[in-house]
């Protein structure tokens, strides 16, 4: 027997410590026999659904299950479409343990190591700091670099910032919600880099500066991949860690459709 | 003469009261005579060099000018693209004024009030609330409502969550960074509404919120514009206000190019 536990347990063991997380098992007991495990960038209704077909009872997320940073939110208390989400999951007794702090405090970050192996770009990178990994690729134009992105990671659009025909080499990758100027902006100098490609962020920071860079005669791009796309390969990436520590245990990843239509 | 303080005291007045804002001259001297007004939602590099050709000495930007909600960020205090722009702003010896809060806290809010002229949506609104407006119009799919908003309002993209062809006549309509789910997700079931249209908000939180709608059998779609095209309308509409008040003094309102190409 594997208790729920004991997956927690050796999912946190290689995090570097910390204080305060959203980390918790949001439902479920911990004392229970694992029969299978689902992975997922977020427990989305379907992916609820299809757990409870593949008859897993741990749900490994890295989002919060209900629409919020935090595990849950009084003000959605009410709400239909969050009380029929939990009603499924406490019908089907299902386990949902948070993975989001302890996975992005491994060393390197579990999620930018999935992103990185997902782009094939292990061999160009440079320097994994806590927050975004720089990289030196070959010379590549930002829409070459922009298709590979999608083509790799299954996006159907990517949002751009600059020159389109303008070569890259020195790139700065961030996953998730890390798109902002706090990190992107110093990140860019610091570095000297042409590109930086993040998850999302503020539309009036990072990609505004990107603008008036671009503006003053200076050479910088953005690509905003967006935030699922960005840290679904990480998701990805646990299952292998998973399966490795425990073997007998069926663990399944499920990938969720493209979140957004452009038109 | 007209004073920039006489200006500002004008643009303040009809704002409800409330305590802490960003809203204040972030370069140059309230008493100098106004030559010109330059309005823009953000003034970036671009909008900056078009005052000072158009002899404007007083810019009235909605976002800060340096890539942050904050109108200074220490941060930044060295980066080069930062300091080129702070340079020219003043060899100019022009003056800027942050008008943020004070326009949305108009009644209604001065930026929804533009947002709607520019969508000629005004016979179908019916509240007004703080942070976002109800409509009912005649009833239209999705992607009908996504091509009329890019026409009118010059977007080159919008995202969407949800199904195309469904029906919509019940919506709440938010300008800015208001797209997140602290705001939307009540929104949704208070007012019954079939459709959100946002500006930005973080990804995991509305959109999920309307997929997971979707997939429980519940009619909802969002459509995401951007925050700067939910935002410029209502600096453009700026422009009619001031005019009306000052009608001796050259009033320019500079949309800029659309912010992201999509690939």
């Amino acid at each position: 027997m594997t208790s729920i536990q004991r997956i927690i347990d050796r999912l946190i063991e290689p995090a570097r410590e910390f204080g305060s997380t959203t980390d918790v098992l949001v439902k479920g007991s911990a004392t229970l026999n694992v029969e299978g495990i689902v992975i997922a960038f977020m427990l989305t209704q379907e992916v609820l659904e299809k757990a409870i077909s593949l008859k897993a009872n741990l749900i490994i997320t890295h989002e919060g299950p209900f629409y919020s940073h935090q595990n849950w939110k009084e003000a959605y208390s009410k709400d239909p479409i969050f009380l029929a989400k939990l009603q499924l999951i406490e019908e089907a007794n299902i386990s949902i343990f948070r993975f989001h702090d302890y996975f992005h405090r491994y060393d390197p970050d579990g999620i930018m190591v999935g992103l990185i192996r997902k782009l094939e770009w292990e061999k160009y990178t440079e320097e994994y700091q806590s927050t975004a990994t720089t990289l030196t690729i070959p010379k590549q134009s930002v829409t070459e670099i922009a298709k590979y992105i999608k083509d790799k990671l299954g996006a159907p659009f990517v949002r751009v910032v600059g020159d389109l025909s303008m070569d890259c080499q020195r790139i700065g990758l961030l996953a998730g919600y890390r798109g902002g100027g706090e990190l992107v902006i110093p990140l860019f100098q610091n570095q000297s880099l042409d590109l930086v490609i993040a998850g999302e962020g503020p539309e009036w920071e990072s990609p505004e500066y990107v603008r008036d860079a671009i503006h003053q005669g200076k050479k910088k791009a953005l690509i905003l991949i967006g935030h699922a796309v960005s840290e679904e390969p990480g998701m990805e990436y646990l299952k292998v860690l998973i399966e490795a520590g425990f073997p007998h245990i069926p663990v399944y990843y499920i990938k969720e459709k493209p979140l957004f239509h452009i038109l």
